[in-house]
């Protein structure tokens, strides 16, 4: 599609797959899908809708310099690298100044790395849906997952009145709301209305930046003198001006404010993969219900044993034997074990790590 | 001491330490203690007690051809190998033979060479008792472990007369008792005078040979053939001559027809390291009730975790989070998961692997 730019967001850090996320190791640099990493099940995913010198990847410094080993094909000089991580305003405010510097038509698709969405073919159809609504260059598209559960591990998005009667599906966003409690989730499903909120969007840079004019002066202003200094060619401008930039993120300093927002109702799977859990949506499930996902080499054995969930990478045999609902990982030098439930908080395991020296296994 | 021999014998396999064991690495040759194999800690149990030419280890020839990485300095020429696996009184009676053989006037200390006993001066006290009993050449001398709980998973000797006032105290034998269950140990440890049959033995090989003789004259006509086949060199002989021995232990074979038989009392920290859960005996425990066997390079974290066992050779770290009386092994190849009441059990696991053709992990 012409001028239609992707934007990777692949800065996050983030602790729930520890041992096999590490600092310089995040979950979208893990071989989550079929043994490819996230990040290029990200890529792949656009592939023959946003052409490679469109595709663009922001993160951090040192996730950059580790790229080339994850996704080995993708051109440097498509690389944004964040001075410092300040959320997804400021990740996206330097995206948009990059794009508008090069593109002053240019729409952008926005993705984080680490989702999965097994359904190509259906997501390109969502995108074009997007783009088609963003050429209006005023509205902000966003993407609602229909619910399948009343998750309370995602926000969620109401939707207001259904914009056409072209399907996809889209709707006015009436209004963004935090993850909710359990008792609200089960609400909001029960209402209908309701949606995931993905986290991918569609806009024109010229829609995004009007929109943060209004919502916040100063992530606009920050993102005029980033393209500033992009045109410039001033490397030491751009990053004092990134560091400047509220601390916010896209949903609350833009999308909540902003006047012309649409949801497009995305009816196919998936998955943010928060936690060792979360991986029963790409690996293999057996009889008893346990889960693994495993790379070459290494194989499992499973006896009275049910509803695991086991990741391997190495040459390593997992072997279970009477034990259920646990989360078993290995990796070249940490085995960890730890019941399913207490998957979401592997946070503290690793601050205990810090905590007691143990900077190589972080 | 003049004439004394030690025998130990090393031909065990067993699967109840898997995947730490393996067909060709059997429970006494894991690194148990301090990092070295129970086969090392067996005879430097015996060290200055009885001298390296007079110390014998009976293995299978599979094993026999590991010994020199396991116990290293151990020399060729000190392994006597069983042509098959046949119980333990055809092992000793192959030891007899060659012992006979070469010293009509021998006394044998025979120990198994997996079991864990931390005070080396005190156990080469109750040898030394033992000995001297024996010396009447007729006295089938055994020892028993001072129980201190209603174990199930040894056997019982009960004690009858105290033979005399010298400590350690020794006893006759009143009689063997298998392995009992709960209310049968219960009863036992309230009467008193039954203690943990720990099969270790001092006896003169005549004395052994004649008690042979009267309880079990195909087991003595097989020794006398072997040692005659050891003293004209014949090794096709001794073979023939021991795969016709009687398949029986030891105890049931011979000690328990015995005429004259010693129970001498062991007060001493004594565990035969039965399965994981059991190396409460050997590793290092931490103050939530963790215990950990670990080869050099291994390190544990543990967090909000109580009560588990972790077996670790290699490099890596074993993490723990939220889980309790479970059994974390991981060695080179494999991890292994299962609850500590489940350990005793692993052999089932190993069959499953063998049934899936797993021959690679046995």
């Amino acid at each position: 599609m012409a001028n239609l730019h992707a934007v990777i967001m692949a800065g996050g850090s983030g602790t729930r797959f520890w041992p096999a996320s590490r600092r310089l190791r995040p979950k979208q640099f893990l071989p989550l899908v079929d043994g490819k990493p996230l990040l290029q099940a990200t890529l792949d995913r656009i592939a023959g809708l946003v052409p490679p010198e469109c595709t663009w990847i922001v993160t951090n410094a040192e996730l950059a310099r580790r790229l080339r080993k994850v996704v080995p094909g993708f051109p440097r000089q498509q690389v944004l690298v964040e001075p410092e991580s300040r959320d997804t305003a400021p990740c996206l405010a330097l995206a948009t100044a990059h794009l508008a510097a090069r593109d002053p038509a240019a729409t952008m698709l926005v993705m984080p790395a680490d989702h999965v969405i097994p359904d190509t073919k259906a997501f390109q159809r969502l995108v074009r849906r997007g783009v088609k609504l963003a050429a209006d260059d005023r509205t902000l598209v966003t993407f609602g997952i229909a619910p399948t559960h009343p998750a309370t591990g995602y926000g969620y998005l109401e939707t207001g009145a259904r914009l056409d009667q072209a399907a996809p599906a889209a709707f006015a966003a009436r209004r963004f709301r935090e993850k909710p409690d359990l008792p609200t989730a089960r609400r909001f499903l029960k209402k209908g209305g309701f949606l995931w909120n993905s986290g991918i969007f569609v806009w024109t840079t010229r829609a995004l930046c009007n929109a943060m004019a209004s919502a916040n002066p100063a992530l606009a202003a920050g993102t005029r003198a980033m393209q500033d200094a992009v045109q410039a060619g001033r490397r030491k401008a751009l990053v004092s001006a990134f560091r400047e930039l509220p601390r916010i993120s896209i949903d609350y300093g833009v999308m909540e404010r902003a006047e012309h927002t649409a949801v497009v109702e995305a009816d196919l799977r998936w998955d943010d993969v928060g936690s060792f859990p979360a991986l029963t949506a790409v690996g293999k499930r057996d009889a008893d219900g346990n889960v693994q996902v495993l790379g070459a080499g290494s194989t499992t054995l499973s006896l009275h044993s049910r509803d695991n969930v086991v990741y391997a990478e190495g040459k390593q045999t997992v072997a279970l034997f009477g034990v259920h609902d646990l989360v078993v990982v290995t990796v070249d030098d940490v085995v960890m074990v730890c019941p399913k439930d207490r998957a979401q908080n592997l946070k503290e395991l690793v601050e205990h790590a810090r905590r007691h020296g143990r900077e190589d296994l972080l």
